[in-house]
């Protein structure tokens, strides 16, 4: 076996596996290019996580429910596939509380996060529908695309008009779609641009999806993360008139990501779905993938029925104050413009006016040297799918954030073409460190 | 939108995912096909999972690991994508310790338990290499046939031999393999036939391998549930001759299967699947793959590295036990033969010999007819690939791992052939329920 270096394996001859859009490796990139002596504290405002702060703890009693089934040794056990009755029965109960119709525990399939119900709702429409597309957003939620382009679903991306408070572009949509598009992508309150839909526009994405014969997925794990005037609406009410699937968890409301706990759930009053025999192939797709860890699932009775309305308004306070401060301080950084004032989610998306600044040529650019030059992380644009804007993450301590914004702004100034400078200088910006 | 119900949508043209070997599918027939009437309890010797059973309860000191882990807050963030640092270093040390050579901890990937390793080992090369074929064991653990299938990764089945101990048929393993074979699989301590494989079996297979460029999956997550007079070896002591992926988890050595805890370890001292690119791929495959919970990696060093000895001594006794009743008790039981007895893992294969029954013309019909009239679930061997033979699983209480296989032994004498009873009567088991 000496030849073992030099010798052929069968597998060398292989097609590498990309990730195309992928947060984790932008964030990575990014990480790598920080200035090790820099004396200042690294300012992340790149990857979609609040946990780690101490505004955004999650609620003890969430904690102890967790501990107590843990200790019980009753949810040692493997779950059942698409999760243990309990389980099920509870997130059925918490969604149809803010619901017109009430949701089956049957049509309820639990999942490790919201991360695996994307993975497992893509990867079904690929094995089911060989040939078929799906309508993505831009900007996006890249982990779709990535998921979408390894299950080789083809990809048509309809845009989110800024012009438009970020509307999607329905007749981008109507153009798009053929006989072979099975699903298009909702994300509300949305990850990126920090939208909430209006119960009209709602209406009117239902009734063209109908229209084109596809079905919704509304990712709608950022449900309870809408602070703005206009209430949030599931597109669960619009299930009369397409059939809708429906992603959450508690990674987001609880700020407890690490937990792996979330769900996809079938809206099919008219049994569209079920009679074309996409749940079933869904089941059977749950059937042969990995399970929330059990004990999780058995405390979920307790955290979706019992946690305090008051956790939940202090934090949502929280968040609406961080996203108003980031609105307002974005406003006067020069080459920035923030057409949208977050109403929703943990995100907003905001443009850099390449033309105004001196040495930097696009949105990867700046990003890298901002974290070079003032250790702070923000997500290039192109990350999710939108050259030359910025994807902004909010949900941090909020003097934290003051500080990333204050050294983005110093950043902006120190790039920004000298004599079109337009905004406020940085000293008039209330912000110490 | 009155037209919904008749309108036609894209998705209706679907062809349905089916998983075509799969235990969890045998065991709700199963359970369907019980006799609700029969006050006796149903003694499932079906479904591989010890954690319901008082014999078989988890350290307490690792359920403490994790409930601390839980209440630090330290681990509620996002893992990074192939587990957080302090985990992979754990795991490292821990299968260091029995091998000659060293793992580091940028080899090790984690999971969200050993099923979610095979997804994701699978789905990668399904992905890098197309077209390409796999050797799978028959009987087989019919999750792998289930994903190759589903990721249209061709399967190939060569034999594990009972007549030579179950050991791999390497002649058919030769003639099966050609240029697109990229691995063959190898579950040891096996499930389902409870062989350890020598170090010399290991070794030929290992040679084998390396002749036909493939790589070896070397499935050990039984690895200490060896409980016979062979040593386990693990089939990284050949990863100088051929390259191996490794697969093992908690799930089994702790019973905690539900606490979805595994990994994938890389062993490529020679860089041939670094170099071919096929680790990158397997690392972009974690990078758009969910986590396994946060919180239980954070308690991995702690459960890795201080659960006693005595522990473990205590379950491997109780199990060997079992092992060793089962094995003497189907023995003497009519119509079934045993060629082998169990060594490690927590199952066996024994024989139907259908010709000696009366009204019973296979396993399937056997094992629905045995759960309806006796309350015992097994399963059927064609389950695992292998027509009228049966899998059973022994890691549940004693007393009732006695009862059920007295109620088989009940069965088995009503439905055989009355002059070609040649066992003794069931009088002489010593069993009482």
């Amino acid at each position: 076996m000496g030849e073992i270096g030099t010798k052929r394996w069968n597998f060398e001859e292989n097609e590498a596996v990309e990730v195309s859009l992928n947060v984790r490796h932008f964030q990575n990139l990014l990480t790598e290019n920080l200035d090790g002596n820099d004396s200042r504290s690294v300012i992340s405002l790149g990857h979609g996580d609040p946990s780690p702060f101490s505004s955004f703890q999650t609620d003890p009693a969430a904690v102890e429910a967790v501990a107590d089934a843990l200790r019980s040794a009753q949810f040692n056990h493997y779950s059942s596939s698409s999760g243990i009755l309990l389980a099920r029965k509870a997130v059925a109960e918490y969604l149809s509380r803010d619901l017109t119709s009430k949701i089956c525990e049957n049509d309820v399939y639990l999942t490790a996060g919201c991360h695996q119900s994307i993975e497992l709702l893509i990867s079904t429409l690929a094995a089911a529908v060989p040939g078929a597309n799906i309508l993505l957003p831009r900007p996006t939620y890249p982990f779709y695309d990535a998921r979408a382009a390894f299950s080789k679903l083809e990809i048509r991306r309809y845009d989110l008009l800024p012009e438009n408070g970020w509307e999607v572009d329905l007749d981008a949509v109507e153009a798009l779609a053929d006989h072979k598009t099975v699903a298009m992508l909702l994300i509300n309150p949305c990850n990126p641009c920090g939208k909430v839909f209006t119960r009209q526009h709602l209406h009117k994405i239902a009734e063209t999806a109908s229209k084109l014969g596809v079905l919704v997925i509304a990712d709608e794990i950022y449900k309870d993360m809408s602070f703005g005037e206009k209430p949030f609406v599931s597109m669960a009410e619009f299930a009369e008139t397409v059939p809708v699937m429906m992603l959450g968890g508690i990674s987001k409301r609880w700020f407890v990501p690490g937990w792996r706990f979330g769900w996809i759930v079938t809206l099919d009053p008219h049994c569209i779905m079920k009679d074309s025999g996409l749940v079933r192939s869904l089941g059977n797709v749950f059937n042969m993938s990995t399970d929330p860890t059990t004990f999780v699932q058995g405390a979920i009775p307790e955290i979706l029925g019992k946690t305090r309305e008051e956790f939940f308004s202090t934090k949502l306070e929280i968040l609406r104050e961080c996203a108003e401060t980031c609105y307002e301080e974005m406003k006067k950084i020069p080459c920035i413009t923030c057409p949208y004032k977050p109403e929703g989610s943990m995100f907003t998306m905001v443009k850099l006016e390449v033309s105004l600044l001196e040495d930097i040529s696009d949105d990867l650019e700046f990003c890298f040297k901002l974290a070079r030059e003032e250790s702070v992380i923000i997500l290039p644009g192109q990350a999710v799918g939108l050259n030359n804007w910025l994807r902004v993450f909010f949900a941090v301590d909020l003097e934290l954030l003051v500080q990333g914004l204050s050294r983005l702004h110093n950043f902006a100034l120190r790039h920004s073409k000298k004599k079109m400078m337009m905004k406020l200088p940085i000293s008039s910006v209330s912000v110490s460190e």
